[in-house]
């Protein structure tokens, strides 16, 4: 049972750190430059798309970041971050939700582009407002994804909120630094963002050397 | 145990049917029409989006036609839908895929958005040649999303080929076509087709009185 993962400090792939540091298993850090590494034969043949985040358990790989949260909360059912039947609705709601439309209507918006009315009916998104007023909705509700419990499904919408928020592409709202400050308390989001934040200043001290 | 179906025929409910009928479950179908009734206070309340279709079981929720393909594999797994551990990194891996950069790379594309070099490298589909590229090495490959048998994920990946093949949003490529011909031939297919082709013609009937 080998954990290898592929990932640059400065990418998606802080969301699959935090997913793994939250199963608790030991694995083996790749970590992928940008450039021709990434896009080099060998990683190549892990992700076709020449992008990290990946993992390989067992032989097996999975990429994209919604994906590796996913497939890791099914792969390691006692560190309870998958759903049980009653949350399994939401669950895979605000997951789909986070990795499709919300995704979606990120990039569109600040790519600066604005859909038509007619690209508002037609897009799975709708619109980066109509996006906007659902996740407000739900989080004035609910503590997390699946109610009142963290499951994994709140490291993908979490960091989607936590990256939008920080980056200016989503408004710093009262409901989503809340829940971003209930997410930062978790040992394993420290744990991962620490790592993260290691690899970032080793990078840039040996870029001024 | 009731299944609650929101739809419309002209719309990813296609999808959700399709799904539906693998699991060979009985539901109630609703059909939703576009404007009024999908933007009204009493369809809002089940979907906030104001989008079709919505899944509700046993008074939970399930919205995004990905999250309902990912919620009724899990939810029923006596239909064989679910993967199994060695399935289960090509299952979430493609699922996702296809709900997430798979989708944004169609919608940019169908709305003449070409990103800069700049945001291929930011935006979490890179571009859509490289979707285009990855979707084709995958399909050469393997006859499924999980290799040689037919799993929940080839509903969604196959739907997203389905369609962009169908509309012009993706080339008409031998090894989609080949895919797409597998797909069509289960009973599930047919009949989740035949019944929104009717309500397809009804509607037109109507409107045409």
């Amino acid at each position: 049972m080998t954990l290898d993962f592929y990932t640059n400090p400065m990418s998606r792939g802080q969301i699959a750190r935090w997913a793994l540091e939250e199963t608790g298993a030991p694995y083996n850090e790749h970590i992928i430059s940008y450039g021709p590494e990434m896009k080099g034969e060998a990683y190549l043949a892990i992700n076709p798309m020449g992008k990290v985040p990946a993992l390989k358990h067992n032989g097996a790989v999975v990429t994209e970041a919604a994906a590796i949260c996913a497939y890791l909360a099914s792969a390691f059912p006692q560190s309870g971050l998958a759903p049980s039947a009653e949350e399994s609705a939401d669950y895979h709601r605000w997951m789909f939700f986070a990795a499709g439309p919300m995704e979606s209507a990120i990039s569109f918006h600040s790519a600066g582009f604005k859909p038509t009315k007619e690209q508002t009916a037609t897009f799975g998104f709708g619109s980066y407002e109509m996006i906007l007023d659902v996740v407000k909705e739900k989080l004035s509700r609910d503590s997390y994804a699946c109610g009142e419990r963290f499951a994994m499904a709140d490291v993908y919408l979490g960091s989607q909120i936590g990256f939008g928020t920080q980056f200016g592409t989503l408004p710093k709202e009262d409901v989503f630094t809340a829940y971003i400050e209930r997410l930062a308390n978790r040992d394993a989001f420290k744990k991962a963002k620490a790592r993260d934040a290691a690899l970032i200043a080793e990078m840039q001290a040996s870029k001024s050397d």
